[in-house]
C-alpha cells in the first residue's frame, strides 16, 4: 500500500485554491469562490445571445468540469468537494447567474445519485423561485450522461434502476451541445442533440491502480501484476481484476467489451458497420507516450471490429485524480449520408476555446515531401587514389600498434573504451578504402563519407566529435576549392581548412585547449600547419599538446569524473596523435 | 521500490507506435515512421512562405516535442528512443524535408550532450551535402535551450562547461520563435528572439518520485516522505532530497530558488521588480487539481518576490514519463514600455494550433453577474396561520411517537438512520413554525421554505427526495393558484398538485410504486386524494401501500443491498405514513 504524496496545503481548501489557479492561467474565466462556480467572463453577452449550458459535479476529475468552460463549449461549471456533488444551493447560485431568459439553459451532469438529486433540486428550486416572484416558469432542461458500459448494476431493469455511470464520454456531450448552443440552436435542439449523443456514447475504463486522494491517501491498491477493468473515476471497483496484459490484447478486449455490451448493441441495432467517434482518455497518470500507443491500438481495434473511427480524440479529459488508467469511448454516428451525420461532425469539429479541449486542426495535405527527406540521389562515385589509400593504411596501422597504450591511459583516467573505439573507426575507414568504396579523387566528398563511416563505427561522444570536425573540414575544403583563387591542396590549405573545421566543432562543444581532451593535440596541429605549412612541425606541436595534458586538471570529457593521477596524458589526445603520426608518415 | 506497470506492447516499438497514435488523433500531422519525424501536412507551403523550425530529442517527454508541431509553432520534430537523442541521420532526414530554401530553418534543442552533438552533426552534414551538390551554404541556425537553474554542474566555468539542462521552458522558445516565424520573421530575427527568450527563461523542477520507464521500471524510488528538488526530466537526481513539505512552503522556496539563482540574477541585473511569464508544468503524473493549486501558489510566490506574472501558463508541456512532479519557469520580460515587451507578449498570445499548447482565450469582462447569483432579494414575509401550525405540530408529534418503530424497521432492512433523519426534518419544520418563521399565509412560498429547511436538516438521499417533492408541490400550487379558474385549496386540488409533484420527483429518481420505497405510500395517497378528495380514504390508501412493501423485493433505496426478511414494511414508507397521519388528523 503506497501512501499518497501530494502537492497540497489544506485538503479543505484544495478545490477553491485549484479553481483560483485555473482562473489565473485562463484569462477568459471568472470564479465565484464562495459557490465554486467558474464562468465565462463574457457571460452577460452569452445570456443575451444563446442557450447557456453548465455542468458540474465532484472535483478530482480535472480538466472536467471547469476546464471546459469557454467559447463553443460550456458557459459555467460548479464544483463540489473532491468526489462529492456540489450542494443544491451552489448549483442554484450557478443557475441563477447563467440563466438566459430568452433562450434558456441546459444542465449537463453525470449519472451519480448525488449529482442527479442536487442538480435536480437546484433546477426545481429555481423554478419555484421564479414562480414565487411572479415570473414565468424558466426554460431549464437537464440531461444526465450514463455512458459507462463497464459496470452495470445488477438491480437495473427496464425502468432504469441506478443506471450506468457518467464517464469521459460526458465531455463529448459538452462539446456537441455547446457547439450547437454557440451556433444559435434552441433549447429544444440543444437538448435533443445532447440526448442523441448521450444515448449513442459508450465508455469503458481500465486502471493499473487506484488513485491517491489528497488528505486521505490510497483507498486501496492493486497488486504489482494486477489491473482492473471497469474502474470508475472515483476509485470505484471495476467488474474484473486481472493480470496486466500487453496493451494490444487489453485494448482489443476493451473495444470488444463496448461493442458487445447490451447498451451498444441495442443502439447500433446489431449493425456491425458504422462510423464512430473514438475518444481515448487519460485517467490522470498514464504517461503521454503510452497514451499515443493506446490511441493507435484503440483505433486499430475499432477498425478490426468493423467500425470506422472518423474522428479520434486523445487527451486528458476526465480524470480520477492521478489515476494510472485510461478510458475508451465510442460514439455511434448516424448514417453517413444523412444531414444529421454532417451536423454532428460539424459540431464536434467546431473549435472550442477552453483549456481542456484539444481542437483538431484540419490541414490540407500539401503533397509528399518524402523525396526531400531521402536526400540527394546522386550516388557517391568511389575512386582509387594511391596517396590517400596509403595515408589511410598508415594511420590505421599506427592505431593498431598504439591501441594498447591508448586503452591503458583510458583505463586509468576514463572509462577504458577509448582505444577500442578509435580502432573500430580506423578499421572501418581502412576497410572502406581497401574495398574502393571512397571517392578519394574528391577529398571533400571523401571526408563527408568518412565522417558517416566514423559515426556508425565509433558512436558515442568521441565518435561524433571526430565527425563534426570531419564535416567542418569537408565544408571548408569544398569552399576553398570552389574559390577562383584556388590552386592546389597544399599543407597550408589543409591547415587553414582545419582551423575552420575547429570553428565548426566549437559550435557544439565547449572543450577548448587546456581542458584535457583531444583538442589539446588537434588545435596546435591545425595552428602550426596553417602558419608554417610544415607537417613535421605540426605533428611535433600535436605531440607537445598531447604531452601537456598529463599535467592538466580535466575540465571536459572522459576524465572529468575521475581523480587525476600518475600524471598520465589524455587518452583521446594521445589517440589522435597516433592517427596524425600515421598520416604525416605517409605523406 | 514499486515495479512499473505500463500500457505497453513492445518497448522497442513504443516510440513509433505512440507517434502513430499522435497522428491518428491530430489530422494536421504526418509521420515519417522510419526516421520518427512528425511534420505539418502543409509543409510544402510552409517551406515556401516562412522560416521553418524543428525540434527534437529523446522520447518520454510528451507532448514535447511532437505535440508542438502545428500552425504558429513548430514545422516538425524528430524523436529518439525514450530518453535518448535521435541519431544524426534521423535529424538530417528531418532537416532535408523541412528546409526552406528562401527563408532558412531554425533548429531548437535542449542542452544535452547527445542532442547537441547529433543535431549539430546533422546540421553540418546537411551543409556538406548542399555544398557537395554545388548548392550554396544552406541557411540553418541552431539554438540550445538551457533554462535549468536547479542543478548546476560543478565543473561549469565562464567558458560554459557542460552547462545547464533544457527543461520545460524550452516550450516557450518553441512558442515565441514559432509565432515570429509564422508572422514572417527572417531567420536572423527568429533566431534572435529565440536567443533572447533562452537567456531570459529559468526553470526548476521538483518531484515526489522518479518515473517508471516502460520496459525497465523504476530506476530508483524516493521514500514515502521524501521529495527531490531539481529532479531532471530523465530521472536525473536533483540537488536536494528533503521531506515532503506543504505546497505553499515548497512553491515559495522554488520561486525563490529561481530568483536568487546566479543565472537569473545576472540576467535581471539584480532588479527585483519586473514583469515575467510564469509557466507551471506537470512532469506527468501530478493530478490536475494539484496543478491548479500549484499555479495559484506559484503566481502568489512570484508576486511576493516582487515580480509580476503578466501571463500564467499551466499545463502538461514537458514530462518525464509519468513523473509525479512539477516544474516552474519564469521568463523575464523587457521593460513594459518598450516595443520588445509588446512584441514578446504578442508572440506568446498568438494562437498556435497543436495538441500540446493551450491557447489563452482573451475575453472582455462583460461586467459582474454577482447580483444574479445571489437570487431574489425579496425577503420571505413570515405569517402565522393556526390551521397550518396545527398541521405541522400534529405531524411532528406523530413522528416523535413513531420514530422508534421506523428506526427498528430500518435497522433490520436498511442502515438504521431513517427514523432519526425523519425526526430531524420534522423537528426543524416544527421549530420554524413555532417561531413564526414560515410564510404560512402563502402555501407555495411556505412549501419552498420548508423544502430548504428539510434539505438542511435531513441531508442524504431521503431528505432530497422529500425536497424535490415539496419543490414540485410548491410549483404546482403556485401555478394552480395563479389560474383564473382557481377558487380554493380543496383536498382535490392538493391531490392534483401532489400528482404533479410526483412527476417532478420522477424526473430525478427511477423509484416507482412497487420498488419498496416511500413512493409506495406517497403515490396512492396522491392518487386517491386527487380522485375522491377524501383525506381519510387517501390516508388508508397510503397505509395500504406502506403495508404492501412488506412483501416486496427491494428494487431501489435503502434495502437494495439487504436480504428481505421477517416481512417487514419499508421504513421510508412507514415514516411517510406517520407524517400523513398527523397531517390528516389535524385537518
Amino acid at each position: 500500500m503506497v501512501s499518497g504524496k501530494h502537492f497540497i496545503t489544506d485538503p479543505k481548501t484544495l478545490v477553491k485554491d485549484s479553481l483560483r489557479g485555473l482562473v489565473l492561467s485562463n484569462p477568459h474565466l471568472a470564479l465565484d469562490d464562495v459557490q465554486k462556480v467558474i464562468y465565462s467572463k463574457d457571460l452577460a453577452a452569452k445570456r443575451q445571445n444563446q442557450v447557456t449550458l453548465f455542468c458540474g459535479g465532484g472535483s478530482g476529475h480535472e480538466p472536467a468540469h471547469a476546464g471546459f468552460v469557454g467559447e463553443g463549449m460550456l458557459t459555467a461549471s460548479v464544483s463540489g468537494h473532491v468526489f462529492a456533488s456540489p450542494t443544491s444551493s451552489q448549483v442554484l447560485s450557478c443557475l441563477r447567474r447563467i440563466y438566459a431568459p430568452n433562450h434558456g439553459t441546459l444542465v449537463v451532469i453525470k449519472n451519480y445519485t448525488g449529482d442527479v438529486l442536487n442538480f435536480g433540486r437546484a433546477v426545481e428550486r429555481f423554478k419555484s423561485e421564479c414562480l414565487n416572484q411572479g415570473k414565468p416558469l424558466p426554460k431549464v432542461a437537464m440531461v444526465v450522461v450514463d455512458d459507462d458500459v463497464g459496470v452495470v448494476n445488477p438491480n437495473d431493469d427496464d425502468e432504469g434502476g441506478v443506471g450506468r455511470r457518467g464517464l469521459a464520454g460526458t465531455v463529448l456531450i459538452y462539446k456537441i451541445a455547446g457547439a450547437l448552443a454557440a451556433q444559435g440552436g434552441s433549447l429544444d435542439q440543444v437538448k435533443a442533440i445532447a440526448d442523441y449523443t448521450i444515448s449513442h456514447t459508450f465508455t469503458i475504463g481500465c486502471a493499473l491502480n487506484a488513485a491517491s486522494v489528497p488528505g486521505t491517501g490510497m483507498p486501496r491498491s492493486l497488486k504489482d501484476n494486477e489491473m482492473e477493468i471497469g474502474m470508475g473515476i472515483h476509485n470505484e471497483p471495476g467488474f474484473e481484476t486481472r493480470e496486466v496484459e500487453p496493451a494490444d490484447v487489453l485494448i482489443s478486449k476493451l473495444i470488444n467489451h463496448i461493442i458487445t455490451s447490451g447498451p451498444f448493441k441495442k443502439t447500433s441495432g446489431g449493425k456491425t458497420s458504422s462510423r464512430v467517434i473514438l475518444m481515448v482518455n487519460n485517467l490522470g497518470a498514464t504517461s503521454n507516450i503510452e497514451m499515443g500507443l493506446v490511441t493507435k491500438l484503440a483505433t486499430e481495434a475499432t477498425r478490426n471490429a468493423g467500425f470506422e473511427p472518423v474522428r479520434v480524440f486523445s487527451g486528458t479529459y476526465m480524470t480520477g485524480l492521478a489515476m494510472p488508467g485510461i478510458s475508451l469511448s465510442l460514439t455511434l454516428l448516424p448514417d453517413s449520408n444523412t444531414p444529421e451525420y454532417k451536423q454532428l461532425l460539424d459540431l464536434v469539429d467546431q473549435p472550442a476555446y477552453c483549456p481542456g479541449w484539444i481542437n483538431h486542426a484540419h490541414t490540407e495535405d500539401a503533397g509528399s515531401t518524402d523525396d526531400l527527406a531521402k536526400g540527394p540521389t546522386t550516388h557517391i562515385k568511389p575512386a582509387s587514389d594511391s596517396t590517400w589509400e596509403n595515408v589511410i593504411s598508415q594511420a590505421y596501422q599506427n592505431v593498431v600498434k598504439e591501441e594498447p597504450n591508448v586503452t591503458h591511459l583510458d583505463q586509468v583516467m576514463g572509462d577504458g573504451d577509448c582505444g577500442q573505439v578509435l580502432l573500430s573507426g580506423a578499421t572501418a575507414i581502412y576497410e572502406a578504402s581497401k574495398a574502393t568504396q571512397l571517392p578519394l579523387n574528391d577529398p571533400p566528398a571523401a571526408l563527408a563519407r568518412i565522417s558517416s563511416i566514423v559515426e556508425d563505427a565509433m558512436g558515442g561522444t568521441s565518435g561524433i566529435i571526430y565527425c563534426l570536425f570531419l564535416d567542418g573540414l569537408a565544408q571548408q575544403l569544398r569552399t576553398l576549392m570552389s574559390s577562383k583563387d584556388f590552386a592546389s591542396l597544399t599543407p597550408q590549405v589543409w591547415g587553414k581548412a582545419m582551423l575552420g573545421a575547429l570553428d565548426t566543432l566549437y559550435q557544439y562543444t565547449t572543450a577548448r585547449p587546456g581542458h584535457r581532451t583531444l583538442i589539446d593535440a588537434l588545435h596546435p596541429f591545425a595552428d602550426e600547419l596553417s602558419s608554417s605549412g610544415n607537417l613535421q612541425q605540426a605533428l611535433a606541436a600535436a605531440q607537445k599538446g598531447a604531452d601537456s595534458t598529463a599535467h592538466m586538471q580535466p575540465k571536459r570529457g572522459r576524465a572529468v569524473y575521475v581523480q587525476q593521477k600518475d600524471n598520465l596524458a589524455d587518452a583521446g589526445a594521445v589517440g589522435l596523435v597516433c592517427v596524425l603520426k600515421g598520416i604525416v608518415g605517409a605523406l
